[in-house]
């Protein structure tokens, strides 16, 4: 157990330091809690820009924060760096992997939510996704080492399939990715191979609705499609696919080949969520009280990705704005609480969807309006940066960003991992 | 193979994107020759600047540049990613370790060094070093996670060992390093943890020789171990590691408890020596004729930490200037082979050494003058600054170290690496 600070003050225990857990965290600031949050890794990230991370613009420190940095001046709050393997409503306790464990009060589960294959976790090796650091990084080298097995290919077709790019899911991941990798093809590495142009890679967007950004309005949709294939992108809308391979993706009636396969196309809630004892929705998502508490246990709350809350009979989305506004209405849920009032409903407060698309392009979907181009990617920028966390991390992306504006050039190509060839992408075949 | 881009050129093979080959590399610019570089990684590595890596000051790609970034602009000049398994210089062949393979006319090897363990390798697991990225990243992660290890800690004694850390060797990597973590101990991690005081870590360096910095001269030695003392850094010298375990290091005489050993003492020249057929010495360095060049192989070249060269009755040291200097010299020495010249011998140029120690402080052995504190610091950021390859790299370099000295913030504190819990270090021991 970690030590107990002080006795008397009742004990609140936040599993998870993303964005539902970090807001919770902040919101008991001054409460007369004792706080700990506990998360697995000692970073905060800032998902909405890990595809930057894997296409080289932006270092994977420029996206993270320590959390014990974030929340050193609280000094109500211990933050531990644990993995949580089962929680115990009854007992109030949670139990971590490494056999340890710790008792709570009040408790806010943000555990957020991990990758989905729609049951064919077998696509995984062949069709990463990303979720977390070394998730990007491991993208960031495979695209990087297709682009330097194209180099050594000894036949045009097997060139021609490490040159092609498949990215399965046409949501904000899916769209952001595609135009990032088509600008870096396109930019970053104009003139630096002798073998073949790295401009006539294919980078090709599957969907399996009819249309790009579904969550967008349609007019948002038909420009992001229009802008991606200014750039080259190769959109595929309303494509379902039926199997991924170490060699290509098979679709509906036809076949890509491609060496390289990326997956931005489902999410499903982390399974912590199942020792909760609550009913779970398809995804795995946790049914919540208004408040966001969990049935039967008023002093348990769940937030983010891992909560199911409906809302106008529409579930509310899994999205960084959804966990930042939960966390601090569980933390306040709990404040109430400690003074005897009642807690009061969640809701949320739609601000808006960003989307971006290539260079000085983006689309906006805001309350009032519906923008696109410069300047909703003027927004975009901005509203990334307010919610960076950590000054250093603004300024730094920030000059990245302005250096690749002026530049087209990405400070962080660097293909890491394991020294020694242990896999077909260190030791690629020709 | 290769492909030929040019049948009628002379084709030279570098081997190694390090100072050595890319200087090779860019003397060759201009000459009436094809050539191709080799390198396992894509990227040239500034190795003095890579203890800040695994200090968490800097980015991995801070001081690595993509090695065909660095030779886009040279038109006779591919470059491949590929392993060298072994060179046949009876049949002028490389063979990569997938099997592919390079024939040559000339030939420069600059594979650099790894570290060596004086036939110890068992130490290794428990007390790594550093020659590439992800060492570097191994290293931080080892750091950052002994923190958090203390912070979980359930007796004093169990917390000592994880604040207690351990470099072995008082080179300049050594020195270096053991600055840098004293400073983020007292600095960058203060107010972060609830369960102790980060500056009562413990940083001690451990020497076999008499003093510090063997390499400098007495006076320089005696003031870098007073300011690594004035750091808190414990300064022992003239003692001899008997033993390292995950536990500890035993010295002559007495142990100290530690879960954090880190290895600076010794190198060894790359195994790809081996396959040249020449006489090695005792730290696999291969003996060269004076003008570099492999004994009864003139259209061989070896440079940088893998040659021996013997100058005025010492051997050249490892370090950047002699390999950058011999790697241009081998390239001079194949354009006259070309035009039918004889090759001159190679003398290497000592512009003097440079050692960094803490905050603004360093030492500085030039030509004509030896130097200490801020001005040799100067002297020192100036010279890394120059000397790093990449405008980017260069002005990110200078905005993190002004960051850092305005704030005493890291900006790259990221524990990564598997997402699983493998080893010890992902789960500590209390």
């Amino acid at each position: 157990m970690g030590s107990d600070m002080d006795g008397r003050k009742p004990k609140v225990v936040i599993l998870g330091g993303g964005f539902g857990g970090l807001a919770a965290a902040r919101e008991l600031r001054d409460a007369p809690v004792s706080v700990t949050l506990v998360d697995r890794r000692n970073h905060h990230l800032f998902q909405p820009l890990l595809y930057q991370v894997a296409t080289a613009s932006l270092n994977a420190s420029d996206v993270a924060e320590p959390i014990r940095k974030v929340l050193a001046d609280q000094p109500n709050t211990e933050v531990l760096l644990a993995e949580v393997d089962r929680i115990d409503v009854d007992a109030k306790t949670l139990t971590f992997t490494d056999g340890d464990g710790l008792g709570y009060d009040y408790l806010i589960v943000a555990a957020g939510a991990t990758h989905s294959y729609f049951g064919h976790d077998e696509w995984e090796e062949n069709a990463p996704s990303m979720k977390n650091i070394e998730d990007a990084l491991d993208v960031r080298r495979r695209l990087l080492l297709a682009f330097e097995a194209a180099e050594r290919a000894k036949d045009p077709e097997s060139r021609e399939a490490w040159l092609t790019f498949v990215i399965v899911g046409g949501g904000p991941t899916g769209v952001e990715l595609a135009g990032s990798l088509a600008e870096m093809a396109r930019h970053a590495l104009k003139g630096e191979f002798r073998h073949f142009e790295p401009a006539t890679a294919r980078v090709v967007l599957i969907e399996g609705l009819e249309r790009v950004l579904p969550g967008f309005p349609p007019k948002l949709s038909a420009w992001a499609r229009k802008d991606l294939e200014s750039m080259g992108v190769e959109v595929q809308t309303g494509t379902m696919v039926k199997s991924i391979d170490e060699y290509g993706v098979d679709l509906d009636g036809h076949r890509i080949k491609s060496r390289t396969v990326l997956w931005a196309a489902g999410v499903r809630a982390s399974p912590i969520g199942e020792s909760l004892g609550a009913e779970l929705d398809r995804s795995g998502r946790v049914t919540v009280e208004p408040d966001l508490s969990l049935p039967g246990h008023r002093e348990v709350f769940v937030v983010g990705d891992l909560a199911l809350v409906v809302q106008d009979g529409k579930p509310v989305p899994g999205v960084a704005q959804a966990a930042l506004q939960g966390g601090r209405h569980a933390a306040s849920c709990i404040v109430a609480s400690l003074s005897g009032k009642p807690s009061t409903p969640f809701r949320y407060k739609d601000k808006g969807m960003l989307a971006a698309i290539g260079r000085a392009a983006a689309v906006a979907d805001l309350p009032n309006v519906e923008l696109t181009g410069s300047v909703a990617w003027v927004i975009w920028a901005l509203v990334h940066i307010y919610f960076l966390i950590g000054f250093r991390n603004r300024l730094f992306v920030m000059a990245s960003w302005s250096y690749a504006f002026l530049t087209h050039d990405r400070g962080a190509r660097l293909i890491t991992g394991s020294p020694q060839v242990r896999s077909r992408w260190e030791k690629p075949r020709y």
